[in-house]
């Protein structure tokens, strides 16, 4: 990932963007960019550090740009971006949260969310089938909503949303299951007895001296444990499952899959990898 | 200036952008991210299109981009972007149009116009001081009100403004004289017989078959003939005036000095010439 080099942008180029608050710490353009150079295509994909305030000011700016073709949306712009899309995919609907949005042949701007998406992707590749299992999602984040739509729309039997704000628990739990009826259900305090599947979408793990997002004691001995936390990438979430003699799913599982779900959301002719000097733009 | 590589924009990277309509011939991407290479600035200037009627949604847009540090403005946009300036340079306020724009420490976007700035330091470069000179400037368009400014503060002794419209000639002449009392007079006509310098900013030159722009056969003998059409470099006008034994300026001299102005107008501190491999980003 270190040192990739790509061609100049041209006034040809097509511009991407990734929105945030912060977003120094952001790695799309990276990944991003190598897709665009790797594919041939003359695009680039830039940071955009938006304050939350100035969202509404800004949006409807990048929207009216007209070579810009996608954005990417990060903390803390996922739910408030939802504003001003005007086409919302089903993922978007139910989770409340988008994280890319493109702009349509007519002008318009759709808006997608593969956080679930690729989170469940992740979970297939790593041979973890949701589909009729009893779920527990810990922590109705950005990512969280999204996750907990994917998982339903992947057929999972039950869902156990929680969040220290009960509202916010209630209140994702109330719009999943106007689409899947009674299989839903929110609590603070996270079912953990019966679950087949667990997964931490809290930020609890970041940091070595975070307390565990949950009791890993009360899990029963088939539970996947799941994680969405990238860095470290054994948690000590992880490690505790691990060492309770748990199967564990890492963060990184969502990733690769969603490079790919950007790459054709945002048109990008697959071509496969080539160094910059085929590029055919050169 | 092909094929130039740069490393890929990441989440610190501070963003530039070209404002046009079209945008695609721009070489301003390149000829800025070759300077942020060089004098390691971890910085990337991208292409924005931008149809005039959208100009006032997507500027309270970018100004409020918290990385965005600075446009540069091409055509149409010269004029109707001073409406989103917080601070005018003279040069701006002089020739109601602006080509460049910065954020300051506080927030708000100043402007300045370099157009005019570069072709007075590229006359100054070729020994061709204009101070005290009797000027005749052919075209009032993006570039020419720039010019006539800069003219002026360059110290001309007259100066004959001219366009099609003769309204537009003799508003400019009339925002001149408001700070340089008496020294511009306005015309459709051109005032060609006792002209020490005869610039041509109008378009006409950019196509083999346009017609002259002005009588190169009413110029007497010392007079210099300038252009600012920088393709082709030996426009017609100047292939005339060459024949006819004058000295002629091209437009290609207007270019390097702005390139050095933005430079130092963007706050990219001068390291010199290295290649990417020294980079201080890596």
């Amino acid at each position: 990932m270190e040192n990739l080099l790509i061609p100049s942008p041209q006034g040809t180029t097509r511009v991407f963007v990734v929105l945030g608050d912060p977003v120094a710490q952001v790695k799309a353009p990276e990944l991003m960019n190598r897709v665009f150079v790797a594919n041939g295509v003359d695009a680039v994909m830039v940071p955009v550090h938006v304050h939350p305030c100035e969202l509404p000011t800004v949006m409807p700016g990048l929207k009216q740009i007209a070579n810009l073709d996608g954005m990417l949306i990060t903390i803390p712009h996922k739910f408030d971006v939802c504003a001003h899309i005007d086409t919302a995919s089903e993922m978007v609907s139910l989770s409340g949260a988008a994280n890319a949005l493109r702009r349509e042949i007519d002008g318009s701007w759709s808006g997608e969310n593969f956080d679930g998406l690729g989170f469940v992707a992740g979970l297939m590749q790593q041979g973890h089938d949701p589909a009729g299992k009893i779920v527990t999602l810990v922590g109705s984040g950005g990512a969280g909503v999204a996750i907990a739509a994917a998982l339903l729309q992947a057929g999972v039997q039950r869902l156990n949303v929680t969040d220290l704000s009960k509202e916010k628990a209630s209140r994702l739990a109330q719009r999943l299951n106007a689409r899947y009826n009674g299989r839903v259900d929110a609590s603070v305090t996270p079912q953990l007895q019966d679950a087949d599947i667990v997964i931490n979408s809290t930020p609890m793990g970041l940091r070595e001296t975070d307390p565990l997002p949950f009791d890993v004691d009360r899990l029963h001995n088939e539970t996947l444990v799941a994680d969405i936390i990238m860095k470290p990438a054994q948690t000590r979430l992880l490690k505790h499952a691990a060492q309770r003699g748990l199967r564990v799913h890492q963060g990184i599982h969502m990733l690769a899959p969603q490079i790919e779900m950007y790459r054709e959301y945002f048109r990008v002719p697959f071509v496969g990898e080539h160094s910059v000097g085929e590029n055919p733009r050169y």
